[in-house]
Order: C-alpha cells, then sequence, then structure tokens
C-alpha cells in the first residue's frame, strides 16, 4: 500500500466486542459478571449487562451491537472508519478460576482471529478490516507456564497484534513481581498492551446522590488507569522493559495532566527518590495514548507531555526542562496518539445518524491547535498502522 | 497603590499554617491527627504529625516551618513572595464533634487574623504581608445556625479573605443539599472558597509495594478534588450560586483533563443528560485554579479548559465547539489561575537556598507557551489581587 493512501486511513484502536462465546458464558452465570433477561415497560423483554457488583441502574441494557460482527462493520461504515484493532471488553477473564481463563483465553483468542482474518480486504490492499487485541489468563493463581503458552497462542495468531490488560494483574496490581516474566515475553513478542480500566476506585467516593454512571466512568475509569500505570513506572518496570509498547484508554486518564506533579512527589519523597532511572515525565514518552478524550485541548495537551518527554532523561532533572513547550514539541508527541471510539459504549441517547461520541473524538482531533493536516492523519490512522506493523501487511 | 506596582507582585495563594493552638491541641491528641515526639537515630527526639490513619511511613516530620510565623516571612523573604492568603492546612476540624469544631474554628479564625494584621506592610503599600483564609465547622451534626454564625464572623475579619474547605461537607461530600444555606452566605459574603483535599481516595488502590507518600500524594490528593468538584457541578451548585468564587487546589487535580469526558458522559447518560444548565466544561471557566501544578505545559493546558469554558454556555452545544483552540483562548484562561507553594510541604529533601518545589512552580508560569509577560505577572500576583479584592486596599 502506498504511503499516500494509508495516510488517508482511519483506524479504530479502541473499540470492544463481547464474542458470541462468552456472551453465550455471561448468560449462564447467576452472579455478576452476567447477562440477564428483564421486562420492560413497553412490553416485551431486554438483555442487560451487569459488570460490577454496585452497577449504578441495574447495569446497562445489552444489544446485539455489542456481540454481532456486522454491526461493528456497519458502525465502522458509517463512520468511515476502516480498519478497527477490536479488543475484548471489560471485565475480561478477571473473575474466572486460573484453569478457566486459561481455556477461555485460548478459545476467545481464537474467536478473535477467525473474526479479524475472515473480514474484508481495505480498499484492495492486503490489509484487512479487522486486527484484534487478544486475552491473557490474568487470574490469581495462574501459572507462569500458562500465561507465557498464551503469550506464544497469540503471538502466533496473525492478526492479533497485542493483547488488553486490565489494571489487576495476579490480583496484586501492575507491579506485582510474579509479572516480570510476561512483560519480558510480550517486549520480544512486540505485542502492544492495551492497558484498560474496569474496576475504576472505591464507590464509597461517589457519595449518595443519583448521577447514573457519569461518575465511576467519567472519573473512576481514567483514575484506575492513572494509578495502574503509575504504579507500573514506580516499580521500574518500564526502566527494565523498554521496548515494551503499552497503549493507554481513554488518553492516559489523569497522568498527563499529573505528571509533574508525580515527578515532583518521588523528588521529594526519601523513599523513592532515587529509584527510577529518569524522571516519572520521561516515561510518558515512551508510552502511546488512544485519543478518546473528546476535547481539542486535552489532546494538544497529552501531545505536549508526550512531547516533552526527552527533555527529562535521567533522574533529577532541573526543574526548568519543562519550560518553553511550543508547537514543535506538541507535533512530535502526536506520532503516539490514536484515534477510538470506545464502541459499543456511549451510543446516542436518541437515535442519530452518526454517533455523537464519535463526532466528538473526530473533531477534537481535527482541532487541536499546532497539529498540522499530516499530525492529525497519523492520529487518525498512521500511527496505529506503524504502531500494530500494519503498513506492509 | 499603581498599577504598574501591583502587577509586580508575587502572591502566594496556596501556603498553610499549623497554628500554635491547632498544634498544641494535637499535642493534647492520643487519636489521629495527632503530633507525637519519638527519638531519632541521631539522638534526640523529633516531632511527627500523623494525619491519617493509615499513612505511610510513620506520618512526617513537624518542624516548627510548620507553625511559626517568623519562618513563613524568611521563607517569603528567600522566594521573592510579597503576600501569602494563609490557609490552615488539613485536617481542619474534621474529626470533632459540633460544638468544640465551632468554638476551635472561632479562635483559630481569631488567630489568623492577628496572625495576618500585625504583619508588615509590603513595599509602603497599604497591603499586609499576610492574608488568611478562615475556617468553617464543618462536621456532621454542626447546625446551619453554627455555620452561619461562622461565616459572619469571618467576614467581619478585615484580613479574612475566604475559607479553606476539604471535601467532606457535614460528612456527605459538597454535594448534599444542607450545604445551601453555606453556599448562599458564601456567595454573599463574596469570600473564596479554597477547596483543599486531604483524604485521597481509598488506600487499597495503592497496593503493596513501598512508595512512601507518591501515590497519595500525587494522585489521591486530585483524585479527591476532583471527584469534589464534580459532584458540586452535577449537584447544581455553580448552576444555584453562579457568583461563588471557588479556587481549587492543584490546579484542579484531574479536572481539566477529565472535563470534556465528563461532558461526554453527562451527555450520555439517561440520568443526568437533561439536569444542568451547561455542559460540564463551562463550569471550568467559573472557578479559579492555583497554578501548583510543576509544569508549564500543564499550567498552559488548564488556562485552555478556562479560557474554553464560555464556548459551552448552554446544555447540548455542538460537539465541534472544542476546536480551534489558540493562544488567545490560552490567555484569556490565565486570569484565573495564580501562584501558590503548597508551603511549609515539599521541603527539598537536602539544604538549599531556594527551594525546588517552589522555582519549579515559578519556572513553569515563566514557561508557559502562548502566555505574555503581562499574563504571567498576573498568574504570579495579579490575578490574586483582583480575586482577593486587595488593589486598593
Amino acid at each position: 500500500m502506498a504511503a499516500a493512501a494509508s495516510r488517508g486511513l482511519l483506524v479504530d484502536v479502541h473499540t470492544h466486542v463481547y464474542l458470541p462465546r462468552y456472551v453465550s458464558f455471561l448468560r449462564s452465570r447467576t452472579a455478576v459478571p452476567r447477562v440477564f433477561s428483564r421486562s420492560i415497560p413497553e412490553g416485551g423483554t431486554e438483555e442487560r449487562l451487569l459488570i460490577l457488583d454496585a452497577e449504578p441502574s441495574g447495569g446497562r441494557p445489552m444489544g446485539p451491537q455489542y456481540y454481532e460482527r456486522d454491526l461493528k462493520l456497519k458502525f465502522m461504515e458509517k463512520h468511515g472508519i476502516d480498519i478497527s484493532i477490536v479488543s475484548s471488553a471489560n471485565p475480561w477473564l478477571d473473575f474466572l478460576p486460573a484453569t478457566a481463563a486459561h481455556q477461555l483465553a485460548n478459545e476467545l483468542n481464537d474467536d478473535l482471529e477467525t473474526y479479524c482474518s475472515t473480514s474484508a480486504n481495505v480498499r484492495s490492499s492486503s490489509l484487512k478490516q479487522l486486527y484484534g487485541f487478544g486475552l491473557l489468563p490474568l487470574v490469581p493463581e495462574v501459572t507462569t507456564t500458562s500465561l507465557l503458552e498464551t503469550v506464544r497462542q497469540i503471538s502466533a495468531l496473525p492478526h492479533l497484534k497485542g493483547i488488553i490488560m486490565g489494571s489487576r494483574g495476579l490480583g496484586k496490581g501492575l507491579d506485582d513481581d510474579a509479572l516480570e516474566p510476561v512483560w519480558a515475553a510480550l517486549e520480544k513478542a512486540g505485542l502492544v498492551v492495551f492497558l484498560h480500566p474496569h474496576y475504576g476506585v472505591d464507590g464509597k467516593e461517589w457519595g449518595d446522590k443519583e448521577n447514573g454512571h457519569v461518575l465511576p466512568l467519567a472519573l473512576g475509569f481514567p483514575f484506575e488507569t492513572t494509578i495502574a500505570v503509575t504504579r507500573l513506572i514506580l516499580s521500574g518496570v518500564l526502566d527494565r522493559y523498554p521496548n515494551l509498547r503499552m497503549l493507554l484508554a481513554h488518553s492516559g486518564g489523569a497522568l498527563p495532566q499529573l505528571s509533574s506533579r508525580l515527578a515532583s512527589c518521588i523528588d521529594h519523597d526519601p523513599v523513592v527518590a532515587s529509584r527510577l532511572k529518569h524522571d516519572a515525565r520521561f516515561y510518558l514518552g515512551k508510552l502511546y495514548f488512544d485519543a478518546v478524550a473528546y476535547g481539542s485541548e486535552e489532546l494538544g495537551f497529552v501531545s505536549d507531555v508526550i512531547g516533552r518527554a526527552d527533555k527529562f532523561t535521567q533522574n533529577g532533572s532541573s526543574a526548568g526542562a519543562s519550560a518553553g513547550a511550543g508547537v514543535e514539541q506538541r507535533r512530535l508527541g502526536s506520532r503516539r496518539m490514536m484515534f477510538g471510539t470506545d464502541h459499543p459504549f456511549f451510543p446516542p441517547l436518541k437515535e442519530t445518524d452518526k454517533w455523537k461520541s464519535v463526532l466528538e473524538n473526530l473533531e477534537a482531533i481535527e482541532g487541536v491547535y499546532g497539529w498540522s493536516e499530516e499530525d492529525k492523519a497519523g492520529v487518525r490512522g498512521g500511527n496505529a498502522l506503524a504502531l500494530f506493523g500494519l503498513q506492509n501487511a
């Protein structure tokens, strides 16, 4: 595929599926997470998806757009999305015993490979419309052997380009030493780790008022991602595996805005001040960020903090290293950012032709101050093609 | 004082004191929060301040810089700070029964008035070096009468220009209907509400690894502020009290970066979609933000989201309203931002002439792309003089 054509592709890196095998399994369950039917006021029944113990509003309606591939493809067509890198949606396998998690991970990875490999080619290229993030059986008591075997399985499936990962690891978070061989294997395999939240933070923070899903989704999700990646940074994982490729959901949550505060807190705390190789802000330049933040200023800012990262090599950089941020730094940072939709979540409340949530994210990219047309094309698709090795497929 | 001279002043809006009366009280306590002495390896004893039940590292050393006014003034002189708007440090009165909280609030407000009123004048003007934020007895079971009486007390103390407030309110957060008369009284009195965190989020999020105070300080604090002000927005307080003047600690935590996501989540949730008068992003333009974020990109971004706010009047603004953010919008937003140090916290780990944390915040202001010299002077002092009504004092 010629460079000129590939620049024009729209690639969605944040788009989920509940594969039919997974939905069947959730329908068979009586504990959360589960799918259940209930009657609705208009008559008939609806299926609802309940994925958290204390979920507000009795979960959410689950329609066929959650699992039917045709509806994913129609959604893509309607919004001009050429390629989707599809990931299973939360809570993945977190709730399963180790043996069941291993088996279901392997089955779902095979299912997702088929889901992708049987999709059509894009614009008479060798690229497919669908690629995927696989699943590892990341649950307590899983063996390292099981995890590494699944990494190998995913590596051997040609349309799976990475894995999606929650924040719990083996139950103790992503700063758990037991994950070291997994990071090593993922780095070596060149698989992209898509870090995605599920649990938020403790629900008592949200208070007594009825606010629907707003607080856990708008704040809890990004907080969880921020905590997970911060703990990862503090544990030195990004020092030990500098070629690990990690993509952060929702533009990294709150990490960009808190990254200089994080650096300062590390610098002023005797327990950690000398632990890391670099100032905390350096590591943001090693990460990738989806562009799912719904605003131009947010995207521009995320590209600022990516673009400044190389000023912060080595621990103890001068306080002034952050000064003088300009458009060049912002343009540089855009190369690690990529469009996403969060489909099938955030459907419009009223029937519309295109989804507002998608338009918001596209218009946000279009409106970033300082990004050139080339930068914007990169965020819409070119950067993802590069990250996932799809240029010459 | 002439405008030209006032532009040159450096004003610290985020600087704390544990007043001597409060320290004595903490020394007398055996439960958290408390101050206790312990022996140190070098011989002798040190005082330590323990303010949270599960605080890492056995709290922190508490030296005279926490309570002695002379050391505050020396710190100001060393860093060229002309005026400090001093606030009591957390956890304020949160842990007290209502009657004790009322009495101590009133005593500490009088103490702080004396602390400020007896300070020297600045550069032969009528301005003092010290002004203050008072305390309200915000605890469960306090009466509205007690709260309003204390608002009146503070209003009558000429050097107290606002109040500092945590996130708990009367125990149920700041979206509690019982606070309505307090917001009304604060708005009417023109007192600035300095919203400041203390509790962070549930400590189990931080995992098992030893990371000192980094996670609760770098992430927990800003998360708490973000949750508090988001709940305040969702409850409609800023619709009902549009002239309430609220200053957010630590540049609003993560609120700026999550504000478009918040707007989108509200817009897509049937429970809250029609509740507020405006898009969530509008309210950020009604708030004030300290410039305690340690990085130029962060400060520039915060000014972006303040500056764009007026595009989001009325609910249901178009998805493209965020597009095209540029330097003018950023300059406009700077007017609601103001320098702070967080003194006496974040002292340098090694003896230095000036504090790194202060230099970082000053250099961050200096380095913001797009801010003019006038904008920077505003953030350093002019904006605070305007907010606290100190221009013609």
